[in-house]
């Protein structure tokens, strides 16, 4: 159930050194075709990490045959230096495949992902040992690879959703830092349907735009997100556009939901249904605009259903609504009805994990959900003992 | 050293029931002239307080001969009933001091600010009588007034400017929510100097531009934002306009400065200097992004010099800048250099309540400083627990 279900695929988790904890942190996928189809969305913070840098390049290329990650640094904010690291990280890697395949594999084929601490050079003297041990461990072993890219991760994630005789298999790893446009995640989606580089673009970029592009943990936004899509053409069955995209977008939703499953120090997991807006970008800056507001995220935590911050939030919001017209539903109690108090919030039970925030701008008839979590002291404690 | 040091104010604050606590909760200030001109900058938030709409009107009309401030209750998303109550609390002001005073007042001359929960209605019976003991108490009593309008502030805020043979004194509350273009924040500037309303206009819009409007502890906008400035001329002496905007700026700096130290929860009070940017905006664009960032904030309250987290919020703007020119330094020690670790981590003493970082974006001569707090465990605990 994970990246080397769907046929063509193989894959290897090792522990390289690279993270104190002793744990696996190097993975490895590898693309044995026949097919190479490849396509990638990336985080849109200016400051790239270096191996951001280099796999842009590398899916410009079209084809990709492995994808080398590593938790334990993210090789972020490293300088020349860092992408001369991530440059012979991709090397090596070739290399060594082309070694121990029957096959050819050049380092332009290899996209690298790192994630970890951010301003420290790799240890390459470990890194590249478990590179080496990665390659000679692969085989179907997608979960290996789905532990090995954890850094405050609790549990590994990984998905896979069947077509008619075709597959896509994913694993993702991501705690914190999860904002607009993705977030210090990592994911690599594989499927042995038979696609093309444009097929492979569209339906990732549909998918992404709905499901993690709408996680906003934190509101902070990574150095290194990366979300791959390999195509093996393995199973000779070529799906419509749309049920690519389909497919592709149910596995990004299933991991998406995991990673907020996993937040760091969160106790709630809140999805804010935003509807009667005048349009769908309406409705995502008023999700966005709540999801990030501290003082609805510690209300939350504090089991408060305090409807007036979610309404002094979207009052910061462009969007198109009737301060007086707006209702507020906290787990399907209408507090606020027209901006002003309605049924008594005493009634509203936020003693379980799910929240669903529901607003109604009366302003139209699109819709959008932006997804996010609480608060808590937990995460304030993980977040401000992380790297010291 | 409050708002009734400038000749020509008398204020009050007595306690009138609206706080659980039983401390003075409503305050007074009334402008005896023989000027009664007015300037006032309010939330940019699109969902306004009763008391602000209404403000909004008076300060329009160019003549404010008192302000009725209350804690205890916003009057925020209260709807047609809670408009009703604010205007109604301008009326019986208005009356009270007509029968109190030599001169007649207009409700139409009364500015009301509230302060507390939102979406919950004032209790009336209680919020009338406390205006007429205020009125029986008016004097030199700014302090009093001070005090009467603290929420989660743990003490008041005033502060007094000296010009030559005029003064401008303020008070101000806010200890959270402090936001672009300010936060839960009411202050009532006073001057004896001789000035019209475009004067007191300029001179108050320059001042919160570079004070309140760059103060943002966690990022929320209040529903109720009202800074007024009140000039009575009694001084008989006419400051140029540079010279009232110098005062004013200076009294707004004070304050500002006081709300951050008082700020809800806080260990650190941050300056975010961005030198080096292309021109102001980008520098208080970059500022904001910084001030914004949880993982920044929480870094800092864990004594953390992150510098990789302030690259990745620095990224997430639109400012011209190249990521491989940007140093960074926290309390004057350069822990990046263009863009990469520079100086010795363990070199930044972050034991103190003071803490500057320092943005060289090389792309400019333009500087602009956002102030912020940390992001604690009291910040979390205060916010989640506050209304329940």
């Amino acid at each position: 159930m994970t990246v080397t279900t769907p046929r063509g695929f193989r894959a290897a988790g090792v522990a390289a050194g690279l993270k104190t904890s002793g744990g696996p942190d190097v993975a490895l996928v590898v693309n044995d075709g026949p097919d190479t189809g490849v396509a990638g969305v990336f985080t849109a913070n200016r400051v790239k990490a270096a191996p951001v840098l280099w796999t842009q390049e590398v899916v410009g290329g079209g084809s990709v045959r492995a994808v080398v990650l590593n938790s334990g640094g993210a090789n972020a904010c490293t300088g020349p230096a860092g992408f001369q690291d991530t440059h012979a990280t991709a090397e090596h890697t070739a290399a060594a495949l082309t070694s121990a395949n029957p096959q050819e594999v050049g380092a332009g084929e290899v996209a690298v992902c790192s994630t970890g601490l951010i301003g420290e050079r790799l240890p390459m003297d470990r890194l590249l040992p478990g590179v080496d041990a990665a390659v000679g461990s692969l085989g179907d072993n997608g979960a290996d690879a789905a532990e090995a890219i954890m850094t405050t991760d609790t549990r590994p994630k990984t998905t896979v959703v069947s077509g008619d005789g075709w597959t896509v298999g994913g694993m993702a790893k991501g705690a914190g830092m999860l904002a607009p446009a993705m977030a210090t995640m990592l994911c690599v989606l594989t499927t042995d349907a038979v696609a093309g580089s444009a097929t492979l673009d569209a339906a990732l970029r549909a998918a992404t735009r709905v499901t993690f592009d709408r996680v906003d943990s934190d509101g902070c936004m990574s150095t290194n997100d990366t979300v791959l899509l390999l195509a093996s053409g393995a199973s000779g069955a070529t799906p419509s556009e749309a049920e690519l995209a389909a497919a592709v977008t149910a596995a990004c939703h299933d991991l998406a939901q995991q990673l907020l499953a996993d937040a760091e120090g969160a106790t709630k997991q809140v999805a804010i249904e935003v509807v009667g807006a005048a349009d769908e970008d309406d409705g995502v800056e008023v999700g966005r605009a709540v999801a990030r507001n501290n003082l609805v995220k510690t209300a939350l935590f504090g089991n408060d259903p305090n409807w007036g911050r979610i309404l002094a939030a979207v009052g910061t919001t462009s969007a198109a609504f009737e301060p007086d017209a707006v209702d507020v539903a906290v787990n399907g109690i209408w507090v606020c009805r027209a901006g002003a108090a309605a049924e008594d919030r005493s009634k509203v039970d936020l003693s379980g994990r799910d929240v669903t925030i529901r607003i109604d701008l009366h302003a139209g008839a699109a819709e959008a959900t932006v997804w996010t979590n609480d608060l808590s002291h937990a995460y304030v404690h993980e977040n401000s003992a992380y790297s010291t």
